[in-house]
């Protein structure tokens, strides 16, 4: 018997979705040695005006995370860079007072790593956040983070996600309130991780619903916007659906007349202020007939066709890091159910390399 | 006979469409006398460091426009704001030395409307591009410019959105330039804009092709990314396609697993740096056997399965007011094909209050 004949379809994926709450705990004891206190000090040193953020994928998302608490948290505009205008139109934009974080799993992106090396150029402060601590962006950057997360293996990045959106985090927190920083409520997380993940079996049973389904709509607000489109990837790139992800006031532009009762929509309705926003969307959902599968909330679940409920009192600007576990379960679970292997899914490779 | 009932489905999103070369003509004539030169002037007095966007809907994707200029031809960063920050979560960002630039057909979205009182108040020089010089948007923003497009009375925005391109390329232009910069090219398009809308039967035959279509996916690269955004929302908006929208290069991050040959891919490739990155991307797509339609430069469309040539020769910047319109039709089509009214989508209507 080879090593491939033996390989069940998605174990790589269910090994390391399960192995997440270990990561933040590792990232929340180790992180502030590894990178994470020397660079929230540089960064509080520079002072910058303007964040911005380079990745793609489901880095991009974690960028997107970021992008939130910097405007909200840390009270500075933020951007996330077409990494194009720097590597093919050649731009050089007037960077002093700006911070570049560049985040990766592999940190071996050729056109992040010389989006980096422009940006430092013009006079960034530059940051880049990988799970390599030996890659070309964390060589490139001023400062690096190490995520932690240890060898991914699966295509599908899981993982190294929720790594990246706490090593973001306590990154942040480390800007606003020096290293001293508390990290009370985030420590609750890895508990908070492995109880989810305990109750896989309600994610199969969901999973039934849409073994179909060739077209879906994520959707959120706020914090939890970023955890809509992490989602949609997760389906896309393991089960092969179309899965669209909208801000849900996006949605109300446009988007909702595609939305019927065939088109099912995931919506995350977190604890928090991204959750009530999402009380003007359902009822327009509801007008439209959708099958609203919910994600967060205990109320707003009761109400949902079907739903997942996540523990209450997380602070919101955390919940993403709980949020998306169910959808890389679902995701994971739809794609073994249709045959496919969330390993290796086809097309794609490890290590993207784009210009 | 009542006006409803002698109503041709699409007959109001085709006269919009038809109107376009007309609007740019006007705001070629009359846009710097109505706004654009203040505007300009002001923006180059405050010379700001950071510029941020705000919009949604077909509006958000001029807004990625613009900012592919900022970044490239300004030589500033740039960003396009979450506007929830500075609504529900009560953001207060520090906005000294930031232009604010809010984007919207009517003017009368409230969270854009808050979002630009707040930047104003955060120290930003805030300016609005709207359809409606008396809309609540243009009197909250230090200067305004009027896209001259005229009442647009089809749910589905076409008019406008070119109209909103052309007028920040031009008011762009004169930050770069002064007030006296050539706008030689721009004045070549109302012509060309004509010649593309004559060939409607062209779309009308490539239409057929996605009669039965119910996922597609849109892509380009760099300026012509905005162009794929807004050619999956027409389609998604008036056609019920589950279209979804990816620059070339995050389509080989994970989204082009989903692409097979039952998943028709819409692919712009324009005559300059944008359309040579997409060269990376369109064997990945032809490894995977997806049905590529390309809209763009001769050769390539040559090479695809269907296609529809844009004239050569037209600076890469300006490119996106023309691109746009054989998607324009190809929606309008589809979607009356398919039985539908474009111009009254269901569940969605002209002005969208998100909060």
């Amino acid at each position: 018997m080879t090593a491939v004949a033996s390989h069940q379809p998605g174990a790589l994926m269910a090994a390391e979705i399960a192995e997440q709450p270990a990561v933040w705990r590792r990232l929340l004891v180790e992180g502030p040695a590894a990178g994470l206190d020397a660079a929230a000090a540089q960064i509080r040193r520079r002072a910058p005006r303007t964040v911005l953020f380079v990745a793609r994928g489901t880095s991009d998302h974690a960028a997107l995370y970021a992008k939130y608490l910097v405007e909200i948290r840390l009270g500075l505009p933020a951007g996330l860079v077409s990494p194009s205008t720097m590597t093919a139109y050649g731009a050089r934009p007037d960077l002093r007072d700006v911070l570049m974080i560049g985040i990766s799993q592999s940190g071996g992106s050729p056109d992040l790593v010389r989006s980096l090396e422009v940006a430092r150029a013009q006079g960034a402060l530059t940051v880049a956040v990988t799970n390599n601590a030996a890659s070309a962006l964390a060589r490139a950057a001023h400062a690096h983070v190490d995520v932690l997360a240890g060898a991914e293996r699966s295509v599908a990045a899981t993982k190294s996600y929720t790594a990246q959106l706490l090593a973001l985090y306590l990154l942040l927190d480390r800007v606003i309130d020096g290293n001293d920083a508390s990290t009370t409520a985030a420590e609750a997380l890895p508990d908070l991780g492995d109880a989810l993940l305990a109750r896989d079996g309600e994610i199969a049973a969901i999973a039934q619903r849409y073994r179909f389904a060739q077209r879906m709509v994520t959707t959120a607000r706020g914090y939890s916007y970023p955890t809509a489109r992490e989602a949609a990837l997760k389906l896309m790139e393991t089960a092969y659906v179309s899965a669209q992800a909208f801000s849900g006031a996006d949605l109300l532009h446009g988007p909702l007349a595609l939305v019927d009762p065939q088109v099912p929509v995931l919506a995350v309705v977190n604890d928090g202020v991204g959750g009530t926003a999402m009380e003007d969307v359902l009822p327009r959902l509801a007008e439209r007939r959708a099958d609203v599968c919910c994600v967060g909330h205990p109320a707003a679940v009761a109400r949902a066709a079907a739903g997942f409920a996540l523990p209450t009192g997380v602070p919101e600007a955390l919940s993403p890091l709980l949020e998306i576990i169910p959808f890389q379960l679902l995701a994971r679970h739809v794609a073994v159910d249709r045959g496919e292997d969330p390993d290796a899914p086809r097309g794609l490779s490890k290590i993207t390399e784009t210009l």
